[in-house]
C-alpha cells in the first residue's frame, strides 16, 4: 500500500500526526509526547515531508528502535514520489547553503592544511551555519572553551639535549589497546550534520594508524553502522549518556558490547542541558539572513516563548540526573565486564572518588567547555593531580580532552601524566571538511607534530615524558594567531 | 482660581520665582535655596513649563513633601492649556529621541533575550543618551565599574560529579524572608529616567519569583507608591540614605516603616558626591549632536564655570557625612525595629566592626563603582573575608553586589560565603527596556542559569555551596564578548 | 651703530660667525666652540636671522651670561628690520602651523575639561610637533613611561566607612613649606616651546594654590624672571643639574639662593643624554609632512650622519657624570645652607646610601621614563622601601614622580609614605593649552579627586593617609581609556 | 668542449639528469639521490638552467664539494650564453620582485635608521617574500619566538646613582677573544638569500668593532670566502651541524680549523627538523600572489602531497640525531683543540650536565624560536640557572641568544650572568637592508644603547653589571610598539 500526500496531509495535529521521512510514511502520534526534542518540531512537519530536518541528527535506527512495526505505514505513492522530488529540485537555496556552494569552488587542496587551526577554518566554511554553531559552541560566553586552550600554553618545555632520538616511537596502549600516538577521538555527537557519511568518515580515517574512537550515544549513524566500518584490528570505545531507566540504559549497553566496543566511558559531566547561547541563535541569524532586519515592534507585552533546549539539550533530556558513586558504578560493574571510565571528572577530589571506586580510567573533561562555564581547564586539574596525588597515576589510567591543537599539547599532557589525549571537535572539522581523508590528514599532521616534539625534547619513547620535562610559568603567553 | 501664562511668566526671577508642573502652577521663591540640585537648575524654568525637566527625576511626593500648601497656587487656565499642548505637540524631537524612536521600530521581541548582556544592548537603544550615561557612569575613568566584573572571571569551579541533582532548589531566605533565588535588587535611583512607569516595573517583574526588592531613598516614585505596587506576600527593603539632621532621617524612617518595608540598608560608601564623568558630559554630549562641532574662539580667558556635581551628586547633597560607628549605629538602633544592614562596607576591617556593633547583615558594595575609584571589587573583600575572618559569617548575612551578570557569578559568590548577591543596573536596564515583563525576564534568565550551575557542579542545595567549590586562579581569563 | 643685513651676511662661517637674534647682532665666532648644543646648529643660521629657532629653547638672559659685551655687536639697520619683518610676514606657514591655527578655532572652552587627560588631548593640538614630540617623548621604546603609569592601577584602596569627613584638609607641608595639596610641579625643561610666556604661567598658576613649583635649571625663561613672577607667599624650588665645573656649578647655587629658591633637587639620574626616538624623528616627521615621501635613492654607501643628541642631550651635555655619595653630597652641603633633595633614586639601597648622606629628601624618579629604559617605576619603589625599610620615612622626606594623572594616584602615593607628589608634564601641558589659567584648572581637578578620594575613603587629614589603605593586588587592571 | 642547450634538454630525468649553472653543465644524475632538499627540486630543473634556483642557497664550493671532476661538464657554447642571456633580459618580474624594486627607490636613507626595529623594517621590504618568510620564521604558532623576546620585558633595572661613569668600557672578552662589545653574531644559514655578498658582509661589518662572527655550517658562502674576508685581527666560531658519519664531521672541523676558525659552537638543538610553517607556505602564497584565488575543485580525494622539509629541513637532514654527552663530546676533545661550546641548552640540568663534560661554554638558545616550540625563553634559563646554580658560571661560560633587540636586553643579560649574548636575525636583516654598511650600523646602536643604559645604571665596567641590578617583576609590561 503506498499514500498519497493529500491523504497525508490530513494528519497534520496531535490527535493524527504523520510525517513523511525518505518517502515513506510514519504514525508519530503515539511517538509525540515521548520525542526528546519535544513534540512541537514534529508538528511543524505534521501531515508533510520531514526528510529534511530529520536526517542530518538521527542515526539510521531511530525510526526502528522508537516506532512499532505497525506505525510504519509505508511508502507514498508514484505521483507523491514525483511531487516531493519536483519540490526538492525546486527549493530555492538559503543564502547559508549559496555561501558554502560558492566556497566548495575554491576549497584548498588538501596539502595546503598544515595544522589544525587550517584544517578548522576550511571547515567553518563548509559548513552550514547550523552545523558549526552546534559544533562551535559552548556554554555562556564560551570561557572555560577559550581556557581549556589557553592553559595550555602557560607550559612550557624544559627540554633535553644530547639523547639518541632517530628512533623515536610514539606509540602506546589505552586500557591495554594498541594505538600508534596517545591520541583518540573523544565523543562527540552528531557527525552528519558536518558531513553526509558522518561518524564513519572518522571510524574510517582512523583505521591506518589505529587512532581508537570513542563512540556518542548519540551519533547520528547507528552504533552497529560504525562498527560495520571499522577494520578487523580497530578499536572503538563507547561513550555511554546513561538513560533515567537501568532497562534502557542496559539495552545500550548489551548492544554495543554484541557490536564488539572495547569499553564504555560513562558521561557524568552533563546530566542536564547547559546554555549555549550559539546554538540557540543559530536559527534566527539563519532567518534573520534572509529576510533582513525586520520591524518586530511588538510593544511590551511580547509573547516570550522559550527558546528551548536546542539541540544538545534535547539529546540528553531522559538522561539520569541522580548517578553517585555508591550506587552506579556498582550496577555497571554487576551488568558488564568492558573496562569503565568516568568521563567529565573536574577536580582531584573526584578523581580520588572514582580510584577508591576503582573504575579503570577518568577522562579530565568539562565538555570541551559546552557544559559547566568556569569549570578548571582539564590541563590545570592534571597538573594538580600530579602535584597533589600523584600516586593516583598508578591506580587508574587518566586523559584528558578539550583543547587541544597541536603535538605540543598533547606532549604536554603526557608528560604530567595523561595516558592519551582525547580530541573532540578536530575529527567533526576534518570529517566536515573532507571527509575520510580528512580525518587521515589532521592524525598525520598530529604524528609529524607529536614525533617533532618528543625528538626536540631530547625524548624517544612515550613512557620517557615525564613531569620534569614541563614547567608550568607564571606569565600568559601572547595568543596564538590562527594563520601567520 | 486659574493661571495665565502672561501672569507665570512675570515670576521669572530669585525675588519671585513660580513653575508649571503638569498644568499646575508652583512657587518655589523660598525653596531655591533649600533645592538639593541648586538654585540655578529651576532659575531655568523661572516663570514657564518646567515638567519635562521635573517629572523623570522626581517621585510624586516630592511636591507635596517639600512646598507648603500656600505654595501650590493652583492650575493654568484653560489657555494656557491649550499653549502648553500646542507647544508639547510642536515640539521638535532631538536627533537623540529620533534614534530612540527608529529603534523601537526594530526592537527584537523578548524571546530572543537570552542572557543580561542581551537586555543591556537592548537597554542602552532604548534610553535616551542622558539616562544612558547616568545609569551606566561610574567613578573616574570606569576601572573599579569593570574591575569588579573582572573579578569574578578569576574564581573557576572545581565540580563535583556523581551526585543526585534532578531536584535542585535555589530558595534561600535574606534577613529570614523568602526569595526563590539568592539574589535581590539592589537599590538604584531615578528607574523613571529609562521607563515611565519607573521603579513599579521591578516591583511588579519580582512579585511571581518573590526576589525581594531594596528601594532606594532616591527613587523617582514615592516610597507608597512602590509599596503600593507589590503584592501581598512581597517583600521590599529600604536603602536608607541618612540625611544630616536626624529630624529628617528619622521622619524618612518612620514613613518606610509604615509602608511595611522590612529591612534598612544603611549606605556607609556614598556620603560625598564622586566623580561620574559620562554623567558629567552627557549635556555637552548632546549639545554637540544637535548643532554639530562648534568654533568656541574663546582665548585662554575663558569662563571656566563648575560643570556641578550632576544628577548623582544633587541627590545626596544634604546627607550625613559624619557617620560613625559610635554614633551612628545606636541612634538607628533606638530608633527602629526593623534588621540593619550596612551597605557600603569595603574592607575585611569594616567587616569586623560591623560584627561588633551587631548589625544584622553587610553589603560588601563599592556602589557598583559608582563612589571610590580603586575600591577593591567587592568579590575579592569576600574572598578575603573568607579566607581571613570565616567566623564572621556566623554573627551577620554578609551580602555581595556589583559586576554581576550571570547565573556563575551568583553561584560563585554564594560558594563565597554571601548570603545573596544584589543586583542594580540589571535591573534597571531590563525595565528600561521592556517594563515588567523585563524584570520578569532577567529573572528567568538567572533563575535558568542559577539551576544549571548548580547542577553541573553537583549541587541541589543553597547551603551545599561551599568556599571548596571554588579556585581562585592566578591568570586572567580572556573577557567576556557580549556576543558570540 | 647700526648692521646692514649684506653686512652681516659675510660673517656666515666658522672663522667669523655672526648671528642676528631678535633684530640684534652678535658675534658668536669664538662661542661655536662652547655651544652644548654644537656648532653646527648654529652654523646653520651664520651670517643670518636666528631668532625663531633660538627664542623658544633659550632663557632671555642666556646671550647675556654666555656672550662678553664686546660680541654684542648692535642692532641691524632700519632696512634690515623692515626685510626681516617683511621676511616674517611673508613666510609661508608649514602643514603643522595650519594645523594648530585649525585647532585653536575649535579649542574646546576650559570647562568642559574635567580631567588632566583632556588637558593633554587639548595640548597635543595645540602644540607644535616638535614641542608634543620634546614634551611626551620617553627613552627606547617608551615602556618605563607606560609602566610608572600603570604601576598605580595595581594599587586598589581598602577603604573605611563611618568616619567623619565633612571637613578635610589635604594640606601639607614640603620640607617645611606649607602647600594646599600633597603635590608640587616636577621640574621640567623648555615651557617656552609650548607656550610664549613659558615657566610663569606655571608661577602664576600655582600663586593661589601654594602650589611648590620646581625650577629645572634648563627652564626657557631665567631663574630671575620666574622668581619674578612669584606671590610674595610663594615657594620655589630649584632642580639642580650640577655642572662638571664645580666653580660653574656654584654660580648657579649663588645665584638662585639670592632669588629666594627654598630647596635644591640635585638631579642624579640623567648624568648622560639619553635615547629619545620620538625626539629625535621629530624633524624627519616635519620634513616628511611638508615634501611627501621622497625618493632616495641613496645606495648601500649611503651617508650616516649621527642625528645627533636631541635638544634634551645638548642641555645636560657640560653636567657632572662623576657625582659621588662621598664626594659631591658633602660638597654641596658646604656651599649652601638650603635643604638638599636627590632627585633620581631609583632602588631601595640608594634611599638608605641618601639616609646615611643626611640629606633632606629624596625623589624617587626615573625621570618620567625619559632616562633609563626598564628603571622600576617609582611606585613600585617607594613600595619596595615601604616595605623592606619604613624606618627610612622617618629619616628624610621622600617624594616620587612619574605617572601621576588622578587624584586616587596621589592618594595612594601618600598612603605608601610619600610626602608629596610631583607632576611634570601635565603643567606643561595645561600651561601649553590655556596658559596661566589650565594651569590653575588642573590644580582646581586635582583638588577635587584628591578630597573626594580621601572622603570616599573615611580620611579627613593627610597623615590618616597610611599603608594599610592600599593593597597591591596580583592582577594587572584594565587599561584607563582616554575618554568614555 | 661546449654544449648546445638542445644537448642539455636531453638529460632531462633520472637516468641522466644535467643542469646548467652559471653557464656550466654538470651531470648530476648520481647525485640526485644524496641531494639534502632531495631529487625531485633538481628534477625541476633537469635538462635546463638552474642557476636562479640553486645561487641563493649554496656556498660557492658546494660543486666542488659534491660533485667528481667528471661530473663537471664543461661550458655550454656560445649560442646557449646568447639564449640563456636573453631569456634572463626578457624574464617577466614577479609581482614580489616588482614590490622589491619599487621600495628600493625609497629606502630611507642610513641615518633614519635608530634602531634594531626600524632595520627589521626596512630589511622586511628589501627581502624576497621567499627569504623574509625564512629568515622570520619559526616553529607552529611561532610562540617561542614572541616569549624570547617578552622574557626581557619582565626584567627590570635597580639603576645606582652618584657612582662615575664619565669613562665606560663595555668591551669585554668571549673564550679569551676581544671584543668591543658583550655581543656576537650568532650562527644563521644562507644571507645570500638576503643580498648578493652574502655572510662576507657580516664579517666585513664587524672587523671595525671587533664583534665575533659565529659562521653556520650552512652558511650560504663557503667558509674559504667567509675567512677570507676577515682583517688580521678579527675571531670567528664556527657553528658545527655534525654529520651523523663521524669521518664527514670530522673533515669539515679540519677545513675550518685550516682556515683559522677559532672555537666550535656544536649544535644541539636542531637534531630534526621542525615546523616552521611561514616558510613551508612561503611558494604557496607567491604562487597566489601571481595568479589570484583559484578555483581548486579537487574533491575530497585531493592529492595530498607532503608539503616536504621546507629550505631548513633540507640543510640538516644528514646531521647526527643520537649525540650524546658520553659519546659525543669526548670524540670532540679527540679530535680538537678548539674551545667547545653547546649550543641550543634549553634546561639547567643540562647545563649542570655540560659542566660536568668540562666544555668551554654553554649557549642558551631555542634556535630563535624555530625548533622546539614551547621552549623556555633563554633569559628564564639564564634567570633560572643564576638562581638555582650560581656556581656554574664560575666553571664554563655562559651566552644567550634570542629575542635580543635593544641594549638593555644586552645588559640584563650581562648581569644575569651572560658573558655575552648573541643575535642572529638583526645581522641578517642589517646586510639585506644595507650590506656591509647596514652591519655597522646596528652595532653602533647597540653601542650607543649598552653605553648609555650602563652609565644611566651608575656602571662603568662589564664585571660590574652584576644579578642585584636587575629584578624579575610580576606583571607583563605593555607590548613593544614597532614604530612611536
Amino acid at each position: 500500500m503506498s499514500w498519497s500526500l493529500q491523504e497525508v496531509s490530513k494528519h497534520n495535529n496531535t490527535k493524527s500526526c504523520w510525517v513523511i521521512i525518505d518517502k515513506k510514511v510514519y504514525d508519530v502520534t503515539d511517538f509525540l509526547q515521548e520525542h526528546p526534542g519535544g513534540s512541537s518540531i514534529i508538528l511543524k512537519y505534521a501531515g508533510r515531508d520531514a526528510t529534511g530536518a530529520y536526517e542530518p541528527i538521527h542515526p539510521s535506527d531511530a525510526l526502528e528502535k522508537n516506532l512499532s512495526p505497525s506505525q510504519h505505514l509505508g511508502p507514498v505513492d508514484n505521483d507523491a514520489v514525483d511531487s516531493l522530488e519536483k519540490a526538492e529540485a525546486s527549493k530555492k537555496k538559503t543564502k547559508d547553503e549559496l555561501r558554502v556552494e560558492q566556497f566548495m569552488k575554491k576549497r584548498p587542496p588538501l596539502n595546503r592544511i598544515i595544522n589544525l587551526a587550517d584544517m578548522e577554518d576550511v571547515a567553518k566554511q563548509v559548513l552550514s551555519y547550523r552545523a558549526w554553531a552546534y559544533y562551535c559552541s559552548a556554554s555562556d560566553d564560551e570561557i572555560s572553551l577559550q581556557e581549556n586552550a589557553r592553559a595550555f600554553q602557560r607550559f612550557f618545555f624544559r627540554a633535553r639535549v644530547m639523547r639518541p632520538v632517530s628512533k623515536c616511537d610514539p606509540s602506546t596502549k589505552v586500557l591495554g589497546f594498541e594505538t600508534s600516538l596517545p591520541i583518540f577521538v573523544s565523543g562527540s555527537a552528531l557527525a552528519k550534520l558536518g558531513h553526509p557519511l558522518g561518524e564513519v568518515n572518522i571510524t574510517k580515517g582512523c583505521a591506518p594508524s589505529k587512532i581508537i574512537q570513542m563512540v556518542s550515544s548519540n551519533a547520528s549513524l547507528s552504533y552497529a553502522e560504525i562498527a560495520a566500518a571499522r577494520s578487523p584490528s580497530q578499536t572503538l570505545f563507547f561513550q555511554l549518556y546513561k538513560h533515567k531507566n537501568d532497562a534502557i540504559a542496559l539495552n545500550r549497553i548489551r548492544e554495543i558490547e554484541q557490536l564488539g566496543y572495547k569499553a564504555i566511558f560513562l558521561t557524568v559531566d552533563a546530566v542536564v542541558p547547559s546554555n549555549r547561547e550559539r546554538d540557540v541563535r543559530s536559527p534566527w541569524v539563519l532567518d534573520d539572513q534572509e529576510t533582513g532586519i525586520k520591524v518586530y515592534n511588538d510593544g511590551e507585552g511580547a509573547a516570550d516563548t522559550d527558546p528551548g533546549l536546542g539541540v544538545a539539550g534535547a539529546l540528553i533530556v531522559n538522561d539520569d540526573r541522580d548517578m553517585t558513586w555508591e550506587k552506579t558504578i556498582p550496577w555497571l560493574r554487576s551488568v558488564t565486564k568492558l573496562p569503565i571510565v568516568i568521563k567529565g571528572i573536574q577536580c582531584v577530589e573526584d578523581a580520588i572518588l572514582a580510584a577508591e571506586a576503582k573504575v579503570d580510567g577518568i577522562l579530565l573533561s568539562n565538555h570541551g567547555g559546552r557544559q559547566l562555564e568556569y569549570s578548571l581547564p582539564p590541563l590545570e586539574v592534571l597538573y594538580r593531580l600530579q602535584i597533589q596525588q600523584p600516586h593516583i597515576f598508578d591506580k587508574l589510567e587518566v586523559y584528558i580532552d578539550g583543547g587541544v591543537r597541536r603535538g605540543t599539547d598533547v606532549v604536554k599532557a603526557v608528560c604530567l601524566g595523561a595516558k592519551a589525549v582525547g580530541l573532540g571537535r578536530p575529527f567533526l572539522y576534518a570529517q566536515s571538511a573532507y571527509g575520510e581523508v580528512g580525518v587521515r590528514k589532521i592524525i598525520s599532521i598530529l604524528e609529524r607534530e607529536i614525533i617533532t616534539t618528543m625528538r626536540l625534547m631530547g625524548v624517544a619513547k612515550i613512557d620517557e615524558l615525564t613531569p620534569d620535562l614541563v614547567e608550568r610559568v607564571d606569565w600568559q603567553p601572547v595568543a596564538r594567531s590562527a594563520k601567520l
